[in-house]
């Protein structure tokens, strides 16, 4: 533990810190309320939660992406309804914006599935990569990829993570 | 990624954001604490966190919810005492305030348990629902309960997530 | 559920409230880019998140701790090497700042291996214990300690957690 007293002035903080406070909380909000969604199988809350002509990608190939609110929500209850139960974990976020009415957010998932038909419990290790837009005050999501690090018991076409 | 150029003004932060992040960070400290004080088996430290007439519910049936800060520290040490060692991993922190001086707070709980006696590890998904209250300045937890999502090796009589 | 109205007024924030949070959120993103640097075996961006004489201590013994960002580089790339793919989620992060230039962070890690020749996956549970100094408005990892708490698939001279 260094016992030296550091003596440099701490810089002021920029004039829009809070603005962009409260926006990383905002934007890590809509983050939290997908996982929270998913796993009560609430899909018309999940789709919510997306812009209009929103995009999502979960897996490769054919199928793998749905553009617009209506098919994805159809798509997430597709996927969703083989699980009892899931846990949806999102940590290590990190959120950038790239103008003020945009974000950018990479985060963590860890994720456990049950399965209606016994099997073992599928876990996930990846990243979720996310663009948003702020609508009439609100951030939804434009366009969310999942990007795996590792699976347990969960073999599919996943998209590997990206370094970067 | 969206390339086009967004044009409406972000909104102006509301007059009490400082205020909100400030006690929204306040009240993760509390969950977080709790994990630490938990896994390091300091329950004295574990009942400070909670307020004197705090109900805590951590399973099903008669037993499993206990009032006030005396009863509460007990109980955890019982709870607790069955393990060489825990990990209580929260994320996914929602927290709300109905009141200036109340908050209510939903999180993501991951937990490890290695038992004293050889039994494999018990793990858990479930969520934390809180109620907080800021008592000369601090907030305490006043209620809190643990539904359970799923788990592993860990069969007991917990309580069912609810969706909302 | 409490019913009852709170009364009491709300503290105003203190005056450098907004700078808390702001190096609080700083000091946090340093913590996952470690993360997601490590886990995308980006050695240098690893070593860029430290102070140039910053420690490392992964373990216990011998070559266990090391000193400076170059030799710190080395060990790094040598200890992920073993690795195909690693997920590394660090969550109940605590900030504590004893100087305006200097902080402290504990946070929790649970960090999932795949190992190159065929043995089951490793896993840690631990805390990471940091000490940060902000040099030229950035904030840099001085010491790092790794603590375990537990482990599965993964015996080795870790450094076991201390209470407190």
């Amino acid at each position: 533990m260094a016992t030296q007293h550091e003596t440099s002035t701490p810089p002021v903080v920029a004039p829009d810190a809070l603005q962009r406070l409260h926006d990383t909380t905002a934007v890590t909000a809509v983050l939290h309320e997908y996982c929270r969604a998913i796993d009560d199988k609430r899909f018309d809350d999940v789709a919510a939660l997306f812009s209009d002509d929103a995009e999502l990608t979960v897996h490769a190939g054919s199928g793998g992406t749905v553009r617009g609110r209506t098919a994805l929500r159809q798509r997430v209850g597709k996927l969703m309804g083989g699980f009892t139960a899931t846990s949806h974990m999102v940590s290590n976020v990190q959120v950038s914006f790239p103008a003020p009415d945009r974000a950018e957010a990479v985060s963590y998932l860890h994720a456990w599935h049950r399965f209606e038909h016994a099997r073992p419990d599928g876990v996930l290790w990846g990243r979720y990569h996310d663009g948003l837009v702020r609508t009439d005050g609100n951030w939804k999501i434009s366009h969310r990829t999942l990007r795996i690090i590792g699976e347990q018991d969960f073999p599919f076409a996943w998209l590997p993570a990206t370094p970067g």
